[in-house]
């Protein structure tokens, strides 16, 4: 089974993908989806768009895992993030209906075992379950890594679907 | 030339079609597509996302115009309402580059003639401007006409495209 944790953003939507076996978890890839500031925004929300489904065809993942937002400076930063998540769970709603969120303080909780660990102690954890070499890189994509690794261990806590 | 005005929303976007004759605008069809709030959220942006397809097939628009969002009660709010306006965004942009976007304020100046006119005004005139026998209802789908006529006669000044 193959798990896809997205981190989303306009700007830089960071992805990661795990291999759940049946005892621990594999890395297989992680990277982002990078728009650019001099793009107009109904172009960069298609290439969005176009390279999840890129993604979801070369790797076929089983379940894809949302980090749930909930900050954003105000209204109009948050129409614009909304925009290219938006996107992105819909992409994701045509592929599959394993469809998963969690909230940074779950992912937190699940990988680190602390609701508050900071962002390195993420990335050492996610280093450390995946047996990898180094940190997944950059932040985003590690971030999304460490989304995949919620779910994988989400017995502990329960699967929670994306409910808006 | 054929333009799509949208008002976008998750439970209900509202959309109009108008002709573009030398002289004067001639009405072709008004809607709403509609989710449901029991369907699950990734599967209603995905419906909208499948709607506008369809409108777009049907009606081969030219150009299509947006009423631009900016009130939202929270940050939750615009990031739902925002994923909403995202997927019909996107979609349009994969389908054309003419995509415009006017606020309520510039629609209701292009339309009535005065940015603070209340809904009933704007229905009133976009039922004269476009010879109609009754408003359009219901108003998302008055609304979206109200948008396409606001860029028909965007010469007056000048058009918008969406920058965010």
């Amino acid at each position: 089974m193959r798990i896809l944790g997205i981190d989303p953003g306009l700007a830089t939507l960071g992805w990661g993908i795990i291999r759940a076996l049946p005892d621990k978890a594999r890395f297989v890839a992680c990277g982002t989806i990078q728009t650019q500031p001099d793009t107009p925004f109904p172009q960069r929300l298609a290439q969005i768009d176009e390279q999840i489904a890129s993604l979801l065809d070369l790797y076929q993942p089983d379940a894809i895992v949302f980090e749930q937002l909930f900050f954003a400076k105000n209204v109009t930063t948050a129409f614009t993030v909304g925009a290219a998540r938006g996107v992105a769970v819909a992409r994701c709603a045509k592929y599959t209906e394993a469809l998963y969120e969690y909230t940074p303080m779950q992912i937190k909780q699940a990988v680190v075992g602390y609701g508050k660990a900071d962002k390195l102690q993420v990335q050492q954890m996610v280093k450390m379950l995946l047996s990898l070499p180094a940190y997944p890189k950059p932040d985003d994509a590690a971030d999304a890594v460490a989304a995949a690794l919620t779910h994988f261990n989400s017995g502990r806590f329960g699967q929670e679907h994306i409910m808006k």
